[in-house]
């Protein structure tokens, strides 16, 4: 993460257990590291073209039937009560004044009910294991309240040991102790058996009783473009390329990275997400370049509730889309599919 | 920028807004990260080679008619009385006394008319955008006050935001609170909309007024060599490669690492100015073996006087061409157009 | 090393000068550099595929006839009962509770008896160098108290100059001004000349003295593939690729880097180690995935046993080695030998 | 130059000003850079491989007609009385000791009469400009006092400008304000203009000279292969592959980068020296592997005679042939000419 202001008012809101929490650093990575998400993010170079005489950057794109109007989305993250006292209705009401869908994980301890009613683009994400039952309630659950459709993460969906926790803080053990609910589970946050772990026959099952009550289904975790395709194949409606944050291991291979490897492979009709090392604007259009149709926040956002309140969320958000208007204009594209393949490079490292 | 003894001075004389204005970091640079532009030069390698027997190098080059000492121009800045008291009189005094060119923002607080006065070889910068009829009227005044030529920057032209203000300070509110008039508006810094942007079409159109006129124009903000061409046929005398200091944003190619790719593309017959991370006379020397005509230099200067006024100026400008003149010898170049491609390398990163 | 909590209380409690003992920085690293064996380790990155629907990950091993329940194993380091009172004991302990084997110097203080009455799986490490009787006779030593191999160190063997000990500390003479003997030598650590060096012939003959009385040989210090291919015709059982930790001199190849081409080269016939730069299990996955069987540690072990005696030892081989199982479960691994090639990669660094 | 204790020793002894003199740090380096001659040493890596039965590393060449036990020597460097009260001498003597080459720069305070005495190869380094008749007197006045052979040092024999001296100390002025003579100038350092600079022509015709009167003649400051093969036809009998420190200049090619191409176009018939970067014997053996007969250290043994006087040199010497003997028995080569070239290897950076 960066060394901000920001992120230091957001550490002192936090306390440090909470903000190294959210900071979420991998068992492998030395303290001194930097994020190796942004850094990978850090490594690419645009070529801006100006002269192509837009008449104004549309960076709208359609997604599952809405319009948004920056192709971004504030991602899932755990135990939203823990991180601020309001939960995550001040960032539900955020995404819907600025038009941008909502991933809320069944780690919230805030009912999905009074998030859906706050904003009309909530997808509620699962962890793709345990028995398929339990997944199915939630789906039907997530089709009661209105939700807009249903994530499947599908990497890491249980850490198989305490002391691997990303932080060393158990977000589960948090809200046990206070007696909280989550949307998944009435008593915490439920535990679920890493093995037998799923596989695509789960996965497709699961996804498609999901499809019958008419909600998408995006399998989140993908990192290979072999899986990309399969995924596509009949199990998920999109994917999002994801290693969780880097929160397991810090040597997952980097989102951005194989993200045109798996565009290539999966083809265009479907959206391709992607979450990792989104940290501003010039992320979202690198993203963008490379292949995704929207890219995915979640720390930034966390941090900004924690230092500022609904407010702060707002600016951020607000800030990320004019960044990505600005640089994706200075490109000179009309649109952000405009962007040639020729305006992007990387460096060595 | 570096951590002289020279820049400690400047950041104590301008304080730290107006420092950090200076220094201009984008939205997406991590605080404790190094200028790219710096680092991109400081990547490339040259091979001395003494024993060629010269007599002298001569660094000269003609340069739109005039004869230049060295292949060194100092470029445009805004809001020269908000960083000097004095404006940049002082420095076009410097530049008048070392036979250098020096570029003029049209955000400039110093009336044209008093620059031109002090210096014969100055050139007024036009931010390519809004109405046509205002750069032609902006280019009349030059010609009637005896510029030398216009630079049409086309990347760039606005903010999109205050908030993506390099530096978070705003030059042209300063500007305003102090009820300052501009070279390019009565009442501050002339707000222009970023769209609809120029197209090749408008800045032929307002180009051509200028060459009526008498006055050569170069284009600067380009970066792709295809645009470098098309620049070269019938729009520009000479173009600039240039990422506005990357104070926009900090992952656009830089400069350095474009000038090969354009040179080769536009061939030898117009200029090439470049401008961004040039530093000292190594940096003018690597410019030049990679294909420039001009290296830029800005912020070098704004620092110096700020820090030393005039003579900190002047000895800056002297040090730079000394230590240019000194690297070509050591190559073995009688000029420097000798330089042989393979006397050039550059590392990985 | 990183710096972690845990370096730091082990700090505390070796002392400095036995810290930097263990850190071994050689001659020739710079002292802000960070242990290039670790950085190598730290360029990898591995693709997750989660969704084979595995059951479960085994990534136990079949190791001399033993089941590994992990592939992992504890290093030799000399001069137990200097760095940790109790000597390695609760080190053997720790191992033989997780059924890992362990590699014991003799230069360790603790007598080989006892250190083989409190584990099953021990092996006697000898340096290669000196008088052919004198391995001989350890060997011997060694069959007679029940170790379960030879590990003969082919590099290194001694170090011609005392000012080249790593960190500056000389543990053969802390034990000499003790009074202690060692497992080699009833006067400290035995003497042994570097030249004449043993040549293949040597290590063929003494190699062959431990199979005849049943004790499997492993060659360590290998880094060139043909050596690791001599090895195994006739010399050896195994290899342990190692460049001692790195701490004679800071250059020496990786031997993460070094072990696709050395495993490519000897086949999968025989058993391959490595040591040098394992920290946790990524690491193990890394090295696994690369053709190694079995991972060796060493100073993380060393510096758990000063932090916090056996309990820490024992913490730490139970973290590795549920690290290990976490990060090849994602993966998608059924057993860690089904990795696939594809899932492995490595940084341009 | 690294952060060891003994160079806070030298700090120290010398004072700041004196000792960033020493370090010689270019214009163009920022200042928390490291020294790119070190930096491109730290990339190579070497592959040991023991068990080739030496019976012990013969370090030793021959070197014009002397045998040196190692394959290093100590470079000039000016202004010794300067820098330590009792000059030079304490040097020689511990390069007398130890058998090893000594370059005496025509800088020194010390008579080369005085130096000579004490040292029996002893070889004068002169400056390649100026008027060929002051080189002519100055090569008859090494061969009146015995000398053994002549360095010309083609690269930057004079600095264009005080400014530019590296560390902003001048060595030049300081002599004259005490009223010291130096070898090469009964006034001081005597001022060379850079032109007409000298060609091949000046070159060959000084060396003859040199030659005439029995002195071999080694051309230092080659960087391009072209130019070693061209000081080798006819001009000079070896060539010292040089930067001259990057004092100059930080971004001339590191001397040991450019290694292996002079050494191809060169064959093997002269000898070929590398100075610039080495600071132990690993650098030693790398720079042998690479095609240098010698090498060339200069900066530690200065800051070893600053914080220690003669035993500190006669310490730093015999370290550095031990390293260079340890490295070169460790990789198994029974001398130095028997290093395979797949030993080594160069990193990416």
């Amino acid at each position: 993460m960066s060394h901000s202001p920001e992120d230091h008012a957001a550490r002192i809101a936090l306390g440090d257990a909470l903000f190294r929490y959210v900071e979420g650093r991998p068992f492998d990575l030395d303290p001194g590291s930097l994020d190796p998400n942004e850094l990978a993010f850090a490594a690419y170079r645009l070529i801006p073209r100006v002269l192509r005489g837009q008449s104004g950057i549309d960076t709208g794109i359609t997604f599952f039937g809405h319009e948004l109007s920056s192709p971004l989305a504030v991602g899932a993250y755990a135990g939203d009560r823990i991180l601020a006292e309001t939960g995550i209705g001040p960032v539900a009401d955020a995404c819907q004044a600025m038009g941008l869908p909502l991933f809320v994980s069944e780690e919230c301890v805030t009912p999905l009910r009074e998030i859906v009613a706050r904003h009309n683009r909530v997808w509620l994400q699962l962890r793709a294991a345990g028995p398929q039952s339990r997944a199915v309630d939630l789906i039907a659950q997530a089709a009661r309240h209105g939700a807009s459709g249903i994530v499947l993460t599908v990497l890491a969906p249980t850490h198989p040991r305490p002391g691997l926790q990303p932080g060393g803080f158990s977000i589960g053990r948090e809200i046990a102790e206070r007696g909280w609910s989550t949307i998944g589970s009435p008593t915490g946050i439920a535990p679920l058996p890493s093995f037998p772990a799923w596989s695509w026959v789960d996965a497709e099952a699961v996804a498609a009783t999901a499809r019958q009550l008419g909600l998408p289904v995006i399998l989140k975790g993908i990192l290979a473009p072999e899986d990309g395709e399969r995924a596509l194949q009949g199990v998920a409606d999109a994917i999002m390329v994801s290693n969780i944050g880097g929160r397991q291991f810090g040597r997952w291979a980097a989102p951005v990275n194989q993200l045109s490897a798996i565009r290539e492979r999966c083809g265009r009709a479907a959206p391709i997400l992607i979450d990792g090392g989104i940290r501003n604007g010039g992320d979202v259009v690198i993203a963008r370049a490379l292949g995704a149709d929207v890219a995915v926040m979640v720390r930034p956002v966390v941090l900004a509730l924690a230092a500022g309140g609904s407010a702060a969320v707002r600016s951020l958000l607000a800030k990320v889309m004019d960044e990505t208007a600005a640089v994706a204009s200075w490109l000179g594209a009309a649109t952000l599919d405009e962007i040639d393949s020729e305006q992007i490079t990387r460096l060595p490292v």
